[in-house]
């Protein structure tokens, strides 16, 4: 639904100094008292689980239920209104019929809450008339309230250590510095599954749908400057204000690695996008050459997203820019080790990665080692006669290490083809080679760990290799291409380290 | 290793009757009897494991163990050479020492064996002096012995129905009609667990390692004219004969789908390649052309060939070449809907498949079954706002099913979304709903079950889509790649249906 002109949404100045942004933004992230309009007995509702959610998460401050129905609801007084909450209100969270929104806004101002979030969903989105109508008072009562709003249509913010939940259904996530943004709340949603399966640990995020008033722009430029995030992740689907995204995106990229998935790309995912948040999305070659100058990290689906997010809190920043270019290959663990070596070496090639020759005083001592024939004693090095010897795979992965032309190791670790010919016990132990390796060297590792009959295994050594801080991908496609953007991300930056 | 020009490899005339072919593979494929050298008590031999492999997967015909050591093994009398076993051998696994091939092909001849696979490896692959003398040897005693080698430094014939293994930790095949021919044995192991995995039915495979007699292009022109093999799947990494590859390629595609993996693609991929099978691999551009041109379908890695064989065996056949270009994508079967329908458009636009638009009549359909305020009823539809309600989803699908711009649905899944919301038993419905519908009606139906946190459970409802011939896959990139690739290949097609 392409916006109305007669709509005003650029009614707030964006904020300069990063004392101010960081002031803005404390009562979303960081809020003393939460409301939650809409919350209800009804399990059938969002409302419900939206306040059971907030509840769950364990959050500090005061906590209140708004209904007009009054009553108690999980062992909290229910208010009928926002007037009528004793203390003061940081952040509203809005999950009511549409109609009612007016009057909500009006309690608001009248509360003189600092934030609301609307979940609730039906503004110039849904295409209609009423959604339009709405959509605008919306605007103009945030204008003149006094409060700032996220969304409507979106799931709003999320913040690890306010204990403040992602929706209705938060998961449990481990503290992090990673922070994203996303104008989906699906996508936001999805990609907190996959850092919950994969051991990307969040510090933030905030799902903010048609962005009436704090849009990409705002949140990005917010997360360039507070302290407690390290690492970027947006998903955008379009902006109405693209000058001022493109500068958000290049102070951000300067500050800390910022990936970027820019969807409605095509026609038709432009002409979703606009059903889904109302964006106008631009052409996918103009973000994407805006994201390149930027610095940042463009990527194409979920997947990469995760991908990027995982490698970057969990590789250092290479000490010089030299760093990163030289990537050694392990493979044949068990077995299978040829074909590997093979297409490992495409992948990775094809990827831009540089695979060098091993010294010759690395081949030496890795001949010594385990010269059989049928050994490829090169890089990608084949360790298929090494028996599983679990000694052995470990002195090969160092000799390779110490080699100066390597500067990361990437291992195919492939669960299902170990299991065929070791038991679960030799397996971990394998595993454990890697973990203990990466604890007592300064060279990056990177695993991967393709899918195929063991999944429970491979979850299992997957996470076990996560809590070690090693970086897991299921294809060395993948690995192959999160490496390379990882390293044109610190290549390209200004100045390394500033 | 570079082979030698001396040795001289095209000792061996193509067949060229189909009768002619299938009489020539009949012994390696639906061989009478097998023989095992190198069979042994010690589990850390491979002859253990093959031996043992061959008798766990009840093969029917007299198998005989032969070691010089004599003796018993697993019930079986054990000969200390081929030639005196009392009975015919068709087909000999060879897994002994390299110095004591030899030997071994003068018992062969003399003992009449049809064909020799040699498990065994250290010919030219291993770059040393023994290793090209003594493949020197190998093609000699081949040409003089009157029998047919695959190999060396290979895994061999594997035949679901003949109960012969893929290699020394063989699995359980369902029988289809898939066969594969992979230059890597450690490939043809992973295409094999994937096919477990994934629900891919093999009838036939090879590996062929360093090919010395039979090579890719003779399987190929076996696999093209096998009145069981429907689908063909090859990894490739080189061949010493260009010409005759690229004739069977040609001829392999106009009979049955034929996918190929090429690798050593890169200039340190095919240095790769050159260590592990002995292989020169030719221009990657001039590869690629080739396969196009033949009507051939080019893969990059072992989950896209996995895709491919799983797609071709699961859909049928396009009934008119104007048939499976629409192609409509539902999502959001418990919440995020609306990023998966801008996503999913550019996955698949970008992929080249068309997302045509609903007709009004299936807009006005959808509309007055989930017209909410949120849904967005157009392709990809957003089926956020069904509540997750079976009924109300079936009825859906069969709507855009119905609607005549459409030729393909695809259904976006994803278990560790719809776990968050729902119990696993309406996650069972709600998957059963695509399962009756497949049974129901002729337009084909694709699910994309992407992995998050639910694995067991995303494991056990893919398993049931597959029973019930429902390709399956794990991003809708790799989803809609395949059905491109799928339709691609039925439109170039020569003549379809021939």
């Amino acid at each position: 639904m392409r916006r109305p002109a007669t709509l005003d949404y650029n009614f707030n100045v964006p904020k300069t100094s990063p004392q101010d942004l960081l002031q803005e933004f404390q009562p979303i992230f960081y809020p003393k008292s939460i409301a939650v309009v809409g919350a209800s007995h009804n399990v059938f509702k969002s409302g419900y689980h939206w306040f059971k959610s907030v509840v769950d998460a364990g959050f500090g401050g005061p906590i209140y239920p708004v209904n007009p129905h009054g009553g108690e609801l999980l062992g909290y007084k229910v208010f009928p209104n926002l007037r009528s909450i004793p203390g003061e209100v940081d952040y509203v969270i809005v999950s009511i019929p549409r109609e009612n929104v007016p009057e909500l806004l009006d309690d608001a101002a009248a509360k003189k809450v600092k934030a609301i979030h609307f979940f609730t969903a039906g503004f110039s989105e849904a295409g209609d008339a009423l959604g339009l109508e709405l959509e605008g008072v919306l605007i103009k009562k945030t204008r003149e309230g006094g409060f700032r709003v996220i969304g409507p249509n979106c799931i709003g913010a999320f913040s690890v250590e306010a204990r403040l939940p992602y929706g209705p259904a938060g998961r449990r996530h481990q503290p992090g510095s990673v922070s994203f943004i996303s104008q989906s709340g699906g996508v936001g949603e999805k990609l907190g599954e996959l850092a919950v399966a994969r051991g990307i640990n969040f510090n933030k995020g905030v799902s903010f749908g048609n962005g009436v008033d704090l849009d990409g722009p705002d949140f990005l430029e917010y997360f360039a400057v507070d302290p407690k995030t390290s690492i970027i992740g947006a998903y955008f689907e379009g902006t109405r204000n693209g000058r001022r995204l493109m500068k958000a995106i290049k102070e951000a990229a300067r500050a800390k690695p910022l990936v970027i998935w820019k969807a409605g790309r095509t026609d038709v995912g432009a002409a979703a996008a606009m059903s889904h948040t109302g964006s106008i999305a631009s052409s996918p070659a103009i973000w994407s050459t805006i994201i390149r100058q930027s610095g940042a990290i463009e990527v194409h689906n979920v997947d990469e997203l995760a991908d990027m997010l995982l490698i970057f809190q969990l590789l250092p920043q290479p000490k010089s820019k030299l760093q990163g270019n030289g990537i050694a290959v392990v493979g044949g663990l068990s077995d299978g080790g040829g074909g590997i070596s093979v297409s490992a070496s495409d992948a990775c090639a094809e990827a831009g990665l540089n695979i060098p020759p091993l010294t010759k005083e690395t081949k030496q001592k890795l001949t010594n080692l385990i010269g059989h024939v049928g050994s490829i004693l090169r890089n990608p090095v084949d360790l298929s006669q090494s028996g599983s010897n679990p000694d052995i795979i470990r002195q090969a992965a160092e000799i390779v290490l110490a080699d100066p032309n390597i500067d990361l190791l990437i291992v195919q670790e492939d669960v299902g083809v170990l299991l065929k010919y070791l038991p679960i016990e030799l397996a971990r132990t394998l595993n454990n080679v890697f973990i203990e390796l990466k604890a007592r060297q300064y060279k990056p590792l990177v695993l991967v760990l393709p899918h195929g009959t063991n999944e429970m295994e491979r979850l299992e050594l997957e996470r076990e290799l996560a809590q070690a801080s090693i970086p897991v991908f299921p294809s060395m496609e993948r690995a192959a291409k999160a490496i390379r953007n990882f390293s044109q991300y610190w290549q390209r930056r200004p100045s390394a380290g500033s």
